[in-house]
């Protein structure tokens, strides 16, 4: 199982990369390496400043680097032997079994549409969000930001999507799905999502519960909550400040510990032909090392070949 | 000053209302007067019940009562003389200052547009939230239900309607508009929010600062937030059900204390020629009085009279 990080994306990069890739490297399963993409001399120097001697290291030339704030589809193009080009060349090759970067969002959404694509019969691929839920579980919710803007039937298919996930990868069987909206009732809310309700409500392959609300995020209504990428990125950046005002307080608690972003590593790109995950801009060491364990996670559980198939039928 | 208070809306009315104007009239300013409007019998029965003497208390009568449930347009033209038909009715005529109700939410809105109107120049009147700041301060978002979709044009006026509030009831001078979006970056989000960024931007009446971000609704960047009321009820509900948690754990903090809907009171309806606040359906006691204060204070700030003002020139 080989699972490769960009050692070059990220805003502490490539130091706080290189340190989660060694913390990793100590708890990983054993049948995991880790690729590092990334400017050779760069990460060799920066794995023996940290004093890394696992032999699951390995590392993968990259000469370019694509910056947190270049246009995606330029830099991309501009930049072929960037660590972000690069992985998702090595993905497409089935070289690696992963491929994680805490760098440029929007370089990483197009390049996954450039490169393995999307999986055919989906229309647009979701990034994925997690959420600590109150009986101990965890829940689903996308899209957090990779289509601001979603019609009807995209929503539709985030149900399956997100249901996809949560059996194969939450281990939760029969998830329940429902509908971020503003009331309960079947007519709430715009037009595309009165049109989605009854898209979800006559999808005999999801586990649909109807609309839940904003208070319902938290709780056990629903285990996959399916929003467009401009709710769901606004929900993400405000549960992770919670946390960050809890800690300001010291208020600390097990609950709430999880609303930390380093405990979920980053958000998976479902609907693509390979694992992919991004990271926070502000990645830590341990915040990279949990998004390698979620890339072995999701590359162990077969979601992707899951979601190629399911959508095939 | 007449403050008028549907006794017959909420979960839990006449009981949990009238015990709220009750609380209200021992420590409302001296120039305000209570007006329950609601089935004589009913609410006389309740004020003897829970000990009132206070003569600030007048009851207004109306037969009938709208329910939670009921579709707004249609139960507003069959039950003309229901406490909300009623309470606007007062409204209109000036004889009170301003009007609650923890009832039917849908039959609040409709009414306002029934009855005062919207003011001259207003496109869309908005519900408005508001945010505990970190810096001790409050903000106001808005819209938190009443326009579910909002064209750029929309938005660009509730950065004013905001502002206008901020200025006159919050007392912020000068204060910063900033809007909702998944990125600080102009370009970022929908068509529409890219639109209505570049109106907001171009506004010299306001005090824009640019986008904001889902982490920045608690922080000081903006004292008005722009965002449609699907954004704002999701948001507004999350927050709510925030402080439900952090209770239910034990953890008690003055900050988070004031995420409690009670502290509120209820989101005032801004860009209606008239004073009107809707309370939560589940109004405690405490939430009432709460809301009654902040009427007392939207009518005593002249808020609606400043906002029929700046929108004529």
């Amino acid at each position: 199982m080989r699972i490769a990080l960009d050692a070059m994306g990220g805003d502490f990069a490539p130091d706080s990369i290189v340190q989660g890739a060694i913390l990793a490297s100590h708890d990983l399963p054993e049948d995991a390496e880790i690729v590092l993409i990334g400017q050779e001399d760069v990460v060799r120097e920066c794995l023996q400043k940290h004093g890394a001697t696992s032999s699951r290291i390995s590392i993968v030339p990259a000469s370019q680097v694509i910056q947190m704030g270049e246009h995606p589809t330029k830099a991309l193009t501009q930049k072929p032997d960037s660590s972000i080009s690069k992985g998702y060349q090595l993905l497409k090759l089935k070289q690696i079994d992963a491929f994680c970067s805490a760098g440029n969002t929007g370089a990483m959404l197009v390049g996954a549409m450039f490169s393995v694509k999307a999986v055919e019969g989906v229309f647009r691929p979701a990034s994925a969000g997690f959420v600590p839920k109150l009986d101990g579980g965890t829940g689903i919710f996308l899209d957090v930001g990779a289509n601001a803007e979603c019609k009807p039937e995209v929503l539709d298919q985030f149900g399956k999507l997100g249901s996809i996930y949560a059996q194969y990868v939450l281990g939760i069987s029969n998830p329940k799905v429902g509908l971020m909206n503003l009331g309960e009732e079947e007519g709430k809310g715009t037009v595309t999502l009165q049109a989605a309700h009854q898209l979800l409500k006559n999808n005999p392959s999801l586990n649909f519960i109807g609309n839940i609300e904003g208070r319902d995020l938290f709780n056990d209504k629903a285990d996959v909550i399916i929003c467009d990428g401009f709710i769901g990125n606004v929900i993400l950046k405000l549960s992770e400040s919670i946390y960050d005002i809890l800690l300001s307080k010291n208020i600390v608690d097990p609950y709430f510990d999880k609303f930390n972003y380093e405990a979920v590593g980053g958000s998976p790109i479902l609907g693509i032909n390979g694992n992919a995950i991004i990271g926070h801009g502000v990645s830590s060491p341990t915040a990279t090392c949990n998004m390698l364990h979620l890339a072995y996670k999701m590359a162990k559980s077969g979601i992707t070949e899951q979601i190629q198939k399911e959508f095939s039928t």
